[in-house]
């Protein structure tokens, strides 16, 4: 079995199916304009950010490092995935909002955001023009509506956060420009010669199933398919959530508008995969105050805020979840 | 499906299955001491390189990148994948067999030798102690007699080369020290949040068959055992590649010594996956040469060494292997 999925491709190591289901499970969603772009598949959606961080970074050796930059609170990774070669081509600078410098610049737009389910747009104000990398992970009709199709030069998708599946490492982006997709495809092939085909072929194998539930709409009850049946699911937890962090009169949850969503023809709320407790007065270190009611989450500080801001994990087993609810509900003030 | 394998081991990403297996093979086939090591995971070995140099780095950034060097003609990735973040970590150097400074460095040993098939030991004689990354993806019994059962601090071994299954992308590493193991997990996580499931899950059972196969070695001819059966092929390859060679009367090969291999118990020359042409006088540029005859090949520059030399791979399908022997008996001097 060879490292080639597609010589016809410029993204050799994608094969055809997993191509075709990427582009289809786009079309059925409407979540992103897949035309007129290059489609790059990654190890997971971690290996496409550092490819992007790669290819869009100026070449020129002469150069110095690219500021990489995203709102607080970002998704706790980006900064030691940026930083952890100490690469010459860019750097880790932090909070966008606080990006003042007349520098050119890399902003990663999380949309919604991981870690508090908000949605976003760039914030940096500079007098240089920045490029983006919208991460659209959870940008998926289970979590949020699907207010627009959109249409940005860099975005980035990943199965992972889709179906489930993390296990599979699937993740792809979109991209305008084709010097920006070569690069990140020459990326991928010094990081990993490419992505496991296996995973390919299962995912490609699961998006199928996917949309042909919705092709064949009639014949099946609107609950079995899945956008449907997981968005129901996530309803659910969040309403038995809320009633847990009311009770306990110890945390204020952020709030999310209601809009239409194109994908499921209704208005709705967010149902976002994680949750983004702000605890109230007198508790300074919210991961600490959790982690003696024997829960785990991850404190603001990892995110770049304060520490009384902890992400809880909406997304774990039914069992796990249902636990997380009852030992949440026992949380007192100190 | 979760991004976790087996909590309870060191590479928390690595489903029991895949580690027993990888255990398993290496004791039957007696190429690597697996005792006290940690077994780290990677998206086929490419990554488990970059994941080493940044575990054999100083972390101290005050520290001057390490030098990373391996004795020409050294694999044609590795300077690429060294230099393609332009990391204040590690830089590569270039050949071994030159370098001289009194500075800490990295020596990759692969053995036996892409492209040249030859086998290897650390060649660099510096003040300086350096760590060596010894790359065995081509030790194994179809491609060289298993002379020793290698017992050193890093080594390197990937699926693609022990079974041909390039596309699944698994690649594993023993290491010695903890402290390595745990940053090259560290690398994994935030490069690729760990190994596709679906390729392990299926190396680890492609690995399970192989095995059983020697394990039931009564009841199965030899000849249908994987190893004996991929040597034979190699062996018939590698005869009918020296007599086109000799017929063209443009091409020296590589010589290669006759040892006693432990794992098959008989005497045994090397069948290297590749074959290492030197063009005779007159042919100044081999790769263009040979890219007249309709045979594509990689050129000795790309390896660090005279363009005269060139490398072929001795491992496509059937029929293109073929066809590469037809065209290369057809060649003349210029």
């Amino acid at each position: 079995m060879s490292y080639l999925g597609d010589t016809n491709n410029l993204c050799w190591y994608m094969v055809p199916q997993m191509r075709d289901a990427i582009l289809r499970l786009h079309n059925v969603v409407g979540n992103a304009v897949t035309k007129d772009k290059f489609l790059v598949l990654g190890t997971g959606s971690s290996q496409l950010y550092q490819a992007l961080l790669y290819a869009l970074s100026p070449s020129e050796s002469s150069h110095r490092p690219i500021n990489v930059v995203a709102a607080a609170p970002y998704y706790s990774e980006y900064k030691d995935a940026t930083d952890i070669l100490q690469s010459r081509l860019f750097q880790w600078t932090g909070d966008a909002a606080l990006y003042d410098k007349d520098e050119p610049y890399i902003e990663v737009v999380t949309s919604p955001n991981n870690p508090d389910g908000t949605l976003r747009v760039p914030v940096v104000n500079s007098g240089v023009e920045g490029k983006i990398i919208y991460d659209l992970a959870y940008y998926w009709p289970q979590y949020t509506p699907i207010t627009d199709q959109l249409d940005h030069d860099v975005m980035v998708f990943t199965f992972s956060k889709c179906t489930g599946h993390a296990g599979s490492r699937i993740g792809w982006a979109f991209v305008k420009d084709i010097e920006v997709a070569k690069k990140m495809i020459r990326f991928v092939q010094l990081n990993s010669i490419g992505v496991s085909r296996e995973s390919q072929i299962r995912a490609a194998k699961m998006i199928g199933v996917i949309c042909d539930g919705y092709k064949n709409l009639k014949s099946i009850e609107s609950d079995h398919l899945f956008f449907d049946y997981s968005k129901r699911l996530m309803k659910e937890r969040w309403e038995k959530f809320k009633g847990a962090i009311e009770k306990s009169k110890v945390f204020t949850l952020t709030k999310y508008p209601t809009s239409y969503c194109h994908f499921n023809k209704d208005l709705s709320e967010q149902y976002p995969a994680f949750a983004w407790l702000k605890c109230l007065e007198g508790i300074k270190d919210g991961e600490s105050y959790l982690e003696k009611l024997k829960i785990r989450t991850r404190g603001g500080g990892r995110f770049g805020v304060d520490a009384k801001y902890v992400r809880v994990s909406m997304i774990g087993t039914e069992d796990e979840f249902i636990e997380l609810c009852t030992r949440l509900s026992n949380a007192k003030r100190e």
